[in-house]
C-alpha cells in the first residue's frame, strides 16, 4: 500500500489529499491551525471539475505523531507558503518522515529557487519538484472550492537525476492519474516552473499592489494591458538567460494574457492580493525576489520587475508592520 | 483694503487664511464640509513655526453669499486638491468672484498643467501659480497641526506676462509677507513645480502603493533607495526636456533624498498614502500622470514613473470602487 505524508493542508494540501485518496494510497495529514474543524466534519472540496466530496484522512497534529516504526512514507507532500526563513521550520517539521531513503520528498510551492534548501537538507532522498494548476480558495478551514483547471507537473530535482529517482515520479504520476487527476512528469519540470511564474512574476505584485483583480487592472487604464505584457516579457527574457527559451517565449505571455482576459468579471483575486487583504506575509522572495536576482546576474533589462519588487517588498514589510501592531486593517 | 477670498479650506486653505489675517486682509472662507465647526469654534493652528492660534474669518458656504456688488476681491485663492473633473466644478464655483478682471486668481495645488484650464475660463484675470511648502494635516476639522517649513513660490501663468500680472505677483509676496509668512516671486515659477515634483511624484505614489512612510521604505530593502533617487531621476530628465535643466538636476535628487533619511521616525505620509488610508482619490493626474504624458511626448525613458503611475491608477481606480461599495477598508 502507497503511504502518503500531507504537511500544510492549505487549499492545495486539501486538493492533493483528496486525489490520493481516491486513489486509495493512505494519506496522512498534518493540520496545524485547521484540525480541530477537520477532526470535527473531514476535509470538504467542491470543484467544478472533481465534483462535490466529503472524505476523511488521518490527521496529525505534529509529523511525529504519524511515525511508525515498521512502515514509512512514499510520498512526504509540502504544500505550505514558502515564506523566508520558514523553509527551517518545515525542514526540522518533516525530517522524522524523511528517514527512509526510499522516501520521496514532493515540494508543492509556487516561485522558483525553492528546492535546494531541501536537497541540502535531505540529501539521501528523492526531490520532486511539482508545479500545480488548481485554482482554489479555502473558504473556511477544511473547506475548499475548485474551478477551471487542474495539472500537476512533476520532475526530479535536479533534473539530470538517475533511474531511480525517475521512477518514482513516475510513480507519483500514476497515482495522481488513478485518483482522477492529471499528472505530467518532465524530463526538466523547472521549465514548467518559468512558465507559470510569467503569469504569477506579474499578476501576483500588480493585484496585490493595486487591489484590482487581473481583469479589472487591464480595465483601468489605456496602459495597464502593456505594462502586464512587458513586465512578463521582462521574466521570459530571464527565463532565457537561465536556458528556458524553448520553455516559454511570447507564445506564454499571450495565453496567460487571454487567460485573464477571457475570464468573467470580476476576475481573479492572486494568492498574494488575498494574503495582502487578509494582512498576511506574501511569498515575495520564490515568486518576484528570485527572478529579479537571476535577471541582476544575468543582466538582463527587468526595470518593470525590479519596480513591482521594491514596491512589494515594501508593502509585505508594512504588512507585518501593521500586524504586529495589530492594526491589521 | 485688501480683499481675498479662499476657496477650499483644507489645511492649507487654512494656513494661508491665517497668513492673510494677520496680514489684516479681510478674508473671506468658502467652508462646504466644515462650515459648522468653524462657525462654532473658528480656525486653530498649532505650528511649531508660527505658535498657535486661534482666528476667525469671515466664512460662507457658497461663493455667491460673498459677493457684495460694491467691492470685488483682490486675491481668489483655489487650495483644493486637484482631481480629474474637478476642475469645471471649481471654476463655475468660483466664477461670480472672478467677474472684476483686477482679481487675480492664486492657485495653491500640486502638480503640473494646473493652470491652463483655468487660464481659458477666466482669460482677463491674472493667474498666479503657487508652489506651497507647508507640511501639514488637518487632525479636525478647520484644526491644523503645521510643521518643519513654510514658504510660498509664486510666478504669472503663463510666464510671460505684462507688468500688472507680475504687480500682483509682487503684491501677494508681500501681503504674505506682511502677515509673518515667506514668499518669494519666480520669472518662471514652473521650476518651482518641477523641483517640487522631483520629491513628489516619487514618494506619494511609492508610499500610497507600500503604505510605508518615507523613511520606513527607504529602510525595507536595498534596492528602495536606489529606486526612490533612479524615479526622482526621471522626473528630472523630463523637466530638463521641458527646458528646466537650470531648475532641477541631480542636487534637487540630492536634496529631497536628503530631507527624507533625516528625518524623525516614523518619517512622512504623503498626502497620496493619506488618502489612500481614507479611502479617497488621490490626485494621480496631476502629480504623475502628466509628468508621464511629457516624458512620452518628448520621448524620455522613464520606465519608473511609467511603473507607478500605471499601479497608482490601478490602486486609486479599486479606492473609488471600494468607496462607491461602502467596503472602505
Amino acid at each position: 500500500m502507497t503511504r502518503a505524508l500531507i504537511f500544510g493542508t492549505g487549499s492545495i494540501g486539501i486538493m492533493c489529499a483528496m486525489i490520493l485518496h481516491r486513489a486509495s494510497v493512505k494519506v496522512t495529514c498534518v493540520c496545524r491551525s485547521n484540525y480541530a474543524e477537520v477532526k470535527k466534519r473531514g476535509f470538504n472540496v467542491e470543484s467544478t471539475i472533481f465534483g462535490k466530496e466529503t472524505f476523511r484522512t488521518s490527521i496529525v497534529r505534529l509529523v511525529s505523531e504519524a511515525i511508525n516504526d515498521d512502515q514509512s512514507f512514499d510520498f512526504v507532500i509540502v504544500a505550505t507558503k514558502s515564506l523566508p526563513n520558514t523553509s527551517d521550520g518545515i525542514i526540522s517539521a518533516i525530517s522524522p518522515a524523511m528517514k527512509d531513503k526510499k522516501t520521496a520528498l514532493v515540494l508543492m510551492q509556487n516561485g522558483i529557487g525553492i528546492e535546494e534548501v531541501y536537497h541540502k537538507a535531505f540529501p539521501g532522498n528523492v526531490i520532486l519538484s511539482a508545479v500545480v494548476y488548481m485554482p482554489t480558495v479555502e473558504t473556511e478551514p477544511g473547506v475548499v472550492f475548485h474551478q477551471e483547471i487542474e495539472i500537476i507537473h512533476v520532475g526530479t530535482y535536479p533534473s539530470q537525476s538517475d533511474a531511480s529517482a525517475r521512477e518514482l515520479a513516475d510513480k507519483f504520476v500514476q497515482v495522481v492519474a488513478k485518483g482522477g487527476g492529471t499528472a505530467v512528469a518532465h524530463e526538466d519540470v523547472q521549465g514548467e516552473r518559468w512558465k507559470k511564474l510569467v503569469a504569477n512574476a506579474a499578476w501576483n505584485p500588480v493585484c496585490a499592489l493595486t487591489r484590482c483583480t487581473d481583469l479589472q487592472f487591464l480595465k483601468t487604464s489605456d496602459y495597464s494591458r502593456g505594462f502586464v505584457r512587458e513586465a512578463m516579457m521582462e521574466v521570459v527574457e530571464v527565463a532565457a538567460a537561465m536556458g528556458y527559451e524553448e520553455h516559454v517565449g511570447l507564445d506564454t505571455v499571450q495565453m496567460h494574457m487571454n487567460r485573464a482576459e477571457s475570464r468573467n468579471s470580476p476576475g481573479v483575486r492572486p494568492s498574494m492580493m488575498m494574503d495582502m487583504s487578509m494582512g498576511r506575509r506574501m511569498e515575495v522572495q520564490t515568486v518576484i525576489g528570485e527572478v529579479v536576482r537571476l535577471g541582476h546576474n544575468h543582466k538582463v533589462s527587468i526595470p518593470r520587475l525590479e519596480a513591482l519588487h521594491v514596491l512589494l517588498v515594501g508593502l509585505d514589510w508594512a504588512l507585518d508592520d501593521a500586524t504586529s501592531k495589530q492594526g491589521i486593517r
